[in-house]
């Protein structure tokens, strides 16, 4: 499935990853789907932490699976920036990139004499990139930069579950993920700039920012009302919406119901209870809806339901896990999972990137590297 | 506050939005905030139906508080585009613009007469992106493309929440986010691509391609074990991550634990159950070290374990709310509100762009439009 060779959008692009974890990596990522060259950057002695941080205890040739699936389709190029003469050879490279990526805390690469201001000397178009927790001032900003602590320190936590439970977490790194989101987009758009400018560009984005913009919603509804958004009490999905929006047991799954007017609900289910209620109460009383429905759905089979909306065009679905989704058609047919090869000829299957060019899919299969793998033939190359 | 005019990196990009909700609008915001000129091209009757959709039945001039937030520095241009004459003026406006962005169902465009293909004759050089549901063919192409079935559909409600809890939404629409985000990013390649091949390029991103991304680790860690990634039965926070991963409820309140080794969490609290578990066993045992901690940190003060935290380094963080966040120096002085005008002179208190450029904040004072605000002043403009 693997062998199409498009030319990528991004290439001709020199992308430097003084990364770890993450959101710096996961930026790096796209970036190298999308075709540019990314160069991690890394201490000789353990790399990129995230080599050795692993998930569900899985492990390829001693790299966290984790690692694997962020780093694939980039070079890694070690040096120890602390000595004076690999820092000379790692500004050589700089000075041939485009693009500059770290997410080390504030303050560590101005002592290595690596911030935007001391690298203008060594290259006065580069798109200078910097991923921090909390911003780079202030009383927040030597706080280590974690997903789950950022989602708690961003009011995140009391978005999911239901009213009465206990803050519940986003069960991913969302805040890592649309950091590096939002970067790519940054670096994107300053290589706009530069283009026409020919001059460097800082870009900085925090994952307390990017928790704040993902919140938009609710942020604005709390400085406009002046009240916290409150969870349902019962099958809460967003705080701010109203019945039926959430999701309910049925006798044998899980269904979903989006925004759907009282009246057309009740063209298709039969529930007694909901009878007493219209549209003008879909915020007022949406706890007692939700409970009508939980307790009527319960009682119902998901393909008798499911058939009745699908007949009327209601916006409902049935719940899969990934097991189920792997099994559909509509999911096989977008060709999803791709395989890539380690230097030991394991194969490990992943996922791809979501973005398609001109109707190809980008498939990246080069798998991440071996820390220093690429150090000999990059200074060669550049002659560093 | 908001005084500061800069200039922004994509200035002089004519972006043209056929979008309504969140993922298209949320991708035109973003490239407005950035700088781009993003017209909204809207049905002369409702226009964007995000108009009409109430978030906790806040409004704001007839429009729902959630249009302004997502519209904000755009213009509108209203046109039936089933008239042949305003079809036409439509054609007109594409010919000069640089990007068209649409989220309506798949075939939707191409009865219109605006495919990518059936628009090469009227702008050759067009950065085209299209983003749906459930991709442009297949057996879901049809669906609605709605975040809550779309998180239904693709797993992800069985990585929030506990073990023995109910499939559990992230509780905003992280779909449309995620997709509006890649959309921006893949756009930003393209017109890279395009300045240098002078060639129209078309994009395609679906939700579920982007949630199917979003969650990398789930599904790579499935593929190569074989076994569904299962949540915490306590303090889930993350599937895939070991214990002490979560967060826990203290005597007053709160807090979370990031990645944390195991003796360096006996060193910060006397918690004699704990004793007995070593490193070897966080995967293996990660339940039983949960609740073990969970019954220990009940009885603790937040302050009083989160002093020793500190004093070791140890990655831990108390929980705020909105309130309590919005309080803090460290939020401050993210400067994250924007105050917007209406053109009823109403003032809206909103968040900003994540992204700073050159240490200066992307601010964007215009207020969402009116429906059809733009019309004329565009028609002359463009001579249309």
């Amino acid at each position: 499935m693997n062998n199409k060779n498009t030319s990528k959008p991004l290439e001709g692009i020199l992308v430097l990853e003084f990364c770890q974890y993450l959101s710096g990596p996961s930026a790096g990522l796209r970036l190298a789907d999308l075709g540019a060259r990314v160069i991690k950057i890394e201490n000789p002695n353990k790399g990129d932490l995230c080599r050795i941080l692993p998930i569900k205890d899985q492990w390829v040739d001693d790299n966290s699976l984790l690692f694997h699936t962020i780093n694939r389709n980039k070079q890694s190029y070690t040096a120890n920036l602390k000595s004076d003469s690999e820092l000379e050879s790692v500004k050589g490279l700089i000075a041939k990139a485009d693009v500059l990526i770290h997410n080390f805390r504030p303050g560590v690469m101005e002592k290595l004499g690596l911030s935007f201001d001391q690298l203008e000397a060594v290259n006065s178009t580069l798109v200078y990139a910097e991923i921090s927790g909390y911003g780079s001032h202030g009383p927040w900003a030597k706080k280590p930069g974690q997903d789950l602590l950022l989602q708690a320190m961003s009011g995140l936590m009391y978005a999911s579950g239901n009213q009465d439970e206990a803050p519940t977490p986003f069960g991913l790194a969302i805040g890592d993920m649309l950091c590096g989101a939002h970067v790519v987009q940054a670096i994107l758009a300053a290589i706009w700039r530069r283009n026409r400018t020919n001059k460097s560009i800082k870009i900085q984005v925090s994952l307390l920012e990017s928790l704040i913009d993902f919140q938009f919603e609710l942020f604005t509804t709390y400085f406009t009302s002046g009240k916290l958004p409150q969870r349902s009490a019962i099958s809460n999905a967003h705080s701010l919406l109203a019945a039926p929006y959430g999701i309910y047991q049925t006798k044998d799954s899980y269904i979903a119901l989006a925004m759907i007017p009282l009246e057309n609900l009740k063209l298709c289910i039969n529930c007694e209870g909901l009878m007493a209620y219209d549209q003008s109460m879909v915020f007022s009383k949406r706890d007692e809806i939700k409970a009508i429905l939980a307790t009527f759905f319960i009682n119902q089979s998901t393909a008798g339901v499911m058939e009745k909306f699908k007949s009327r065009g209601i916006w409902a679905a049935e719940l899969k896990n990934w097991k189920k989704l792997k099994g559909e058609q509509g999911y096989k047919q977008l060709e999803l999972e791709q395989f890539i090869k380690t230097n030991n000829q394991k194969t490990i299957k992943t996922t791809r990137c979501p973005i398609r060019f001109d109707g190809e899919i980008l498939w990246g299969m080069s798998a991440a590297p071996e820390l220093g793998q690429h150090t000999d033939e990059i200074q060669k190359e550049f002659s560093l």
